[in-house]
């Protein structure tokens, strides 16, 4: 049995557990959260949220890309969200990560360049904070006064707010 | 209090019940998982799983986007994950939205044109054909065979697998 095959038998049982009364599409507490893809942040367990409550945006590294912005703006101009959270967290695989380092090994393997940067990074607290510039530099967010920034800290589970 | 107050009161009992032995950095499933943003999807309670267990990722529409392939290709070359679970649903905000009118809106109130296309489309079996498609295609990927595509019922909480 694949992992995925073992998901997917955890889905079914998920399915029966479903409230009758389903939850509204438009996020209730008007929060959208930016989260690294690290498999140990469960964003909703982190957060107390359940299910219609918050949207959540995920990639490596939690950074606010022009695909990120993307999604914020369809969130904030048509579900109406009006605060946003950053999360980084501690031992992020990007920390180290050298970008053009990268880029020239899959060129090698591929014949081709990625049309993206990889997004490594020294500091956890300097990426957060390159991630809210990015935000607020963005001129297709119609909220970006509302926004706070963590590093998650994956040995304690405890959040921790970056000065942005 | 703002609702990121109350998100944050919520980590700080988080954090109370993370467990000593923190979760892996490697995903222990294997498996990455990309969705959309949606709120109504908690994608570890519905696949049933525990921190450490898999990559996350998530953007508006559950799009393979460039910067989804970003995401994915760090997510195999540096963290071992090898099979693909594709998340869209039904309801979704991106159904019907029409792309070039939401450019053209934003560029008539911005002055500029985002350098990104919204995602708008028009049925959602379809959709994740398309998101598979663009995956099958990146030259990025290690492993591109291993792949299912779902559409997530936000009214039953149930999955219909979308034939790939």
């Amino acid at each position: 049995m694949s992992s995925t095959e073992r998901l997917l038998a955890n889905a079914e049982h998920y399915a029966s557990t479903y409230p009758d009364q389903a939850p509204p599409g438009r996020p209730s507490s008007g929060v959208a959260i930016v989260a690294c893809m690290d498999a140990r942040i469960d964003v909703y367990r982190l957060f107390g949220l359940d299910p219609g409550q918050a949207h959540v945006i995920r990639n490596a590294g939690g950074l606010v890309t022009d695909d990120a912005i993307r999604s914020l703006a369809i969130s904030q101009r048509f579900l109406g969200t009006e605060e946003i959270i950053l999360v980084h967290h501690t031992s992020c695989g990007m920390q180290g990560l050298d970008d053009d380092e990268f880029a020239a090994q899959l060129e090698r393997e591929t014949g081709t360049r990625p049309p993206w940067r990889a997004g490594g990074f020294t500091d956890a607290a300097a990426d957060v904070r390159a991630s809210a510039a990015a935000l607020r530099q963005s001129p297709y967010l119609a909220r970006r006064d509302r926004l706070r920034g963590f590093v998650f800290d994956v040995e304690t589970g405890r959040l921790d707010e970056v000065d942005l």
